[in-house]
């Protein structure tokens, strides 16, 4: 039986992945390199999260992601330059399964009996993480780290959670909140191009 | 008392290690810096395996693995520009330490419980995994994604342990056919100059 | 009720975070991806550490490192272009935290019941991942291949541990000498500017 929360987090799951195929197409990665890239895009930040947990990661006891990340490696293969038409749709199924996987990574850690800080790093390296592999991978300087609130928005994410915790919010409407204050803080961001400030660099370094 | 698996997992050991060393040398590491590639690429796959399924990592429990290391460390010191005379004997040793590491991570999973299609999985991250954390330690984007079907091998080699497994075949020649399987592919795979197909770019890419 | 050794470590987490956010901002990493940064450096080789020996991460039990990043961040932030002044300081905390870090990976291991060697590989990734981390998020050769026996200081330090327990001296004997041996081998080695030997290039190299 499938519900729908199921139903979101293939969504996110195939967003993610195609994130990851996409990269991979430019710097003309074979199908096999595609896969991996889209899949540590799209399971990298539960990964992290559970071995850091110390629980068995949650792809090992699900086929469905790999599944679905190799659904969507199909899916890019097929649609070719069509792709760039869906940019709006990937953009949305992206943020609605960031929103999703900051709410799956803070509650884990919570019912894995660890305090709500932790679990606010857990909810952003949930939704986080994957991006950063996936940059490595590539040998990118991970974009996260330059452009757009995309890590706030899991962080704010944690904190409305939180929040709704600490005021006995009733826990769906907890989930939808968070979920919610995710998917409006980053695509307030994008719209607005709001970036968080950039460090000012220290020209004279002496860094050894 | 050693036996002969032992021994072909040390070989094995030597020449993923002789690879990460011979490609730090390439980019003016210092002793320790090869020693570290050498190290990461002959126990990184079999590491991040062991983490997945939440076990001790092999190597923290029998110092064979940072001895031969230091043992191909000493070789490629000592050879110096006469290594390459040997191209054709690490490859040999590559291909058959891959089979048999695809054949070591198969096992393992399926007697820590796990079903057979995470077991092909982390038959392929053990084979590919050292190698992909080598190419980021020297900053290449990493080889795998982009040549030879060395991953393919892999997966084909734990879906041939599936299938013997199925048709209850017995487990040393299950254990043959599977690591044969993967050193053929690999052999074929370089000898045709045979690949994946390469995943098309589009080149108007908005990926933000 | 906070002790000498506490204060030492936070002090070590202080500079380590300082180094990494040091360099984020040459790259002009925004806030967000500074204090990642800064915290992957700080806690990254620890982190790796406790994921090997089974163990939770250290960070994950004790909000400390977490703040004192972010008050490395605020001091990068205000100090700006004076930051150079300190060059010493941070070279000297930074050193300090080097020998600390190694005992604590050193006395974890081996409470954790693994042998000698194990402990001196776990004191050296304690010391030392962390840079390396920090290098690859920032795509960068990591320096530590490179330059400085910054790494073979950590080695020093777990063989000095080592020989003190086979002589059965006093634990806090121990760890003084030990740490003491990473810091003097560290300021020797940039003073004298003393490396490891470079390993030399097989030109023709026909790595596939």
């Amino acid at each position: 039986m499938i519900n729908f929360l199921d139903i979101i987090e293939y969504v996110g799951t195939f967003a993610f992945a195609i994130s990851g195929i996409r990269l991979a197409s430019l710097k003309r990665f074979d199908w096999f390199g595609a896969y991996v890239v889209g899949l540590v895009t799209a399971i990298g930040g539960g990964t992290i999260r559970d071995v850091l947990l110390g629980v068995t990661p949650f792809w090992m006891l699900n086929s469905s992601y790999l599944i679905w990340t190799a659904v969507a490696l199909f899916f890019v293969v097929v649609s070719g330059n069509h792709l760039t038409k869906f940019a709006n749709t990937f953009f949305l199924f992206d943020t609605i399964g960031l929103g999703l996987f900051v709410v799956v990574g803070f509650e884990k850690t919570i019912n894995n009996g660890f305090p709500y800080w932790v679990a606010i790093v857990m909810g952003t390296i949930t939704g986080a993480a994957g991006g950063i592999m996936r940059d490595i991978l590539i040998t990118e300087i991970p974009l996260i780290f330059r452009k757009e609130i995309y890590a706030m928005a899991c962080v704010i994410g944690g904190l409305v959670y939180w929040l709704c915790d600490l005021w006995k919010v009733d826990v769906t409407v907890a989930e939808i909140l968070s979920a919610s204050s995710v998917i409006i803080t980053r695509i307030i961001a994008v719209k607005f191009q709001i970036g968080l400030p950039v460090l000012k660099s220290t020209n004279d370094l002496d860094e050894s």
